[in-house]
């Protein structure tokens, strides 16, 4: 998909390392004051003298994470970006810079990577990030990418995932399992093109669940909404694994017990009708479907009145007390003990 | 190497990626009054109030930056960290945390991956460093490690690639050549091998030019001593890519040109011979071969007295006027252009 011979490509021996990394990097601009210097020395410098920092990573392999005969390339880094920003929010701050290092096949042209650095700008101009440096290489197969992200945050804001406290609300924004679902859409659809070249993929009416997939955003949306209501949530996560395997690292974290109901969990109807479609409950793809990255938090009970209603996010249940175990009521009202489902890369 | 079949491994899928985590992470202990929160939620915490933060990224990927035919995984986890060091300290600063993200194919064993942090850990206590994040994952092919370095050094003794003066002498570290010349004896040996497995390795008197390629150093003895002498280099970048490449970045970032001196070269009597035997000559390894780790800096001139006959570095020639160019004085007094060999990996 990133190879199109049509027109002349530019094969990255031409440019050599610091070829690549001068015309990769020469249209980022750098946006924050704490950015002293960025690429072009051994190390990046960054000033942070009021807020503390927070570095988060993430290692993204071909054929693990991503398969580029369904993701563009502009996606994949945009979302490269993107999930790395999403940890910083998950601890209640603000990313101000990133790292990117790549390794490479010799079937990437510099015009594929820049598909992927459009991406990625993309990214960093959406939430005001700088790209401040990284590392590029050739690999022995695929693209490897690794992030790292910076961020900033007072102390006193900082919001870690041991902090929830018996009766605490369990909040989480957006909705879930549309991410997974657009998964299961793509790998059918690739099936079914392996099979027959000709046949046109079936993605009507799908546009959401697709971009939930692709094109996922880091929720630093719903990190200002509560700062406007006055709200410090007691813990936070991103969910990235699915919301089963996150509740239960903070129930682990905070030693305490967690209720949430089946009716209150937030689904699209696209992903309802996606999981109809492809014989998936939709309760389970919520439940144990990653990639969504929105934030799943708790709040006290004492900020009820300030988080009731609102748009960006649901109350789907409260914290327990240690030792009652994590439970899903269902719709029935019968008490299920949630289990983590959550990715297992070594499993396979 | 990494797999020894008498006892019986531990598979990754046994574990699961937190189990691994745990298991990997449990041992580091924090150093730094500057790691607020290391391991174990969305973001590591760090705090930085009198100093600027340096941020440094390095990607090695199995076949490509290391071969573990030859490469012992303890080996490995410490030049992992140490070459991330190297930028750090190329920056006049003090490395004070790592993340490490590391891709795994299932052919590696709990144990093979628990010998690779037994390196990383070795070279956190060895320069003080604390792990603070970072991400597993499984790869398709081998073995990737990904290293993010961060350190702080103050503003005004932050070293950059282009503050080199005309007139500055140009000072290097230690010896240049070993690390690549030791890479050829292991390569060299490594084909002898796979054609008669029987046939011992011959690595006689060999032990320091394998132990440079192997399980480089980073030169914080060097930034220590410089602040003991009272000087403040006025450029240094680490020498990675060969002392040609380095030389030609300061000249570049810092518009000036060079000359250094052929008989000035500091190359270690084992490099001399093992050059000899194995048909190279020993200033090509010491101009252009890589993975050095030594720091090549530029110093006024007025700090000749302070510098000259230290043990820990050497002059080796002085800034010119820009225009100039880089020119090696060869030992019959010719002036020879230096071009960059550095290595150019997608060049293969």
């Amino acid at each position: 998909m990133e190879e199109n011979n049509e027109k002349k490509l530019t094969e990255l021996s031409q440019l050599g390392e610091f070829g690549l990394i001068d015309r990769i990097t020469k249209d980022f601009e750098i946006k924050n004051d704490s950015t002293i210097f960025g690429v072009g020395d051994d190390a990046a410098v960054v000033s942070q003298r009021e807020c503390e920092l927070l570095i988060t990573t993430d290692l993204l392999i071909e054929g693990i994470h991503f398969d580029l005969t369904y993701t563009p390339l502009k996606h994949l880094g945009y979302k490269a970006v993107a999930v790395n920003l999403s940890d910083v929010y998950a601890m209640n701050g603000t990313p101000k810079q990133i790292t990117v290092s790549i390794g490479l096949s010799s079937r990437f042209s510099l015009e594929a990577i820049e598909e992927l650095y459009a991406g990625i700008k993309l990214a960093c101009n959406r939430y005001g990030v700088d790209l401040i440096g990284g590392d590029t290489s050739s690999s022995q197969k695929g693209l490897i990418i690794s992030v790292t992200a910076l961020g900033e945050a007072k102390k006193e804001d900082i919001v870690y995932r041991h902090g929830a406290r018996e009766n605490d609300l369990i909040c989480v924004s957006g909705d879930l399992g549309g991410a997974f679902i657009g998964l299961q859409l793509l790998e059918r659809e690739k099936l079914v093109f392996m099979g027959n070249p000709k046949v046109q993929p079936k993605f009507e009416e799908r546009d959401y669940v697709l971009e939930r997939q692709l094109k996922p955003e880091a929720r630093g949306d719903v990190i200002a909404e509560l700062k406007k209501l006055g709200v410090k949530p007691t813990a936070m996560i991103d969910i990235s694994d699915g919301l089963s395997s996150e509740l239960l690292h903070i129930c682990e974290r905070s030693q305490i017990g967690c209720q949430v109901y089946e009716e209150r969990l937030p689904i699209d109807v696209q992903t309802i009708e996606a999981s109809e479609e492809m014989n998936y409950d939709p309760t389970i793809c919520a439940m144990n479907g990653g990639e969504d990255y929105e934030l799943l938090f708790t709040v006290s009970i004492a900020d009820f009145e300030k988080v009731k209603g609102n748009k960006l996010f649901s109350i789907i249940g409260h914290i327990t007390a240690y030792g009652s175990g994590a439970n899903l009521i269902s719709r029935d009202g019968t008490s299920v003990p949630i289990i983590a489902q959550g990715w297992n890369s070594f499993a396979q």
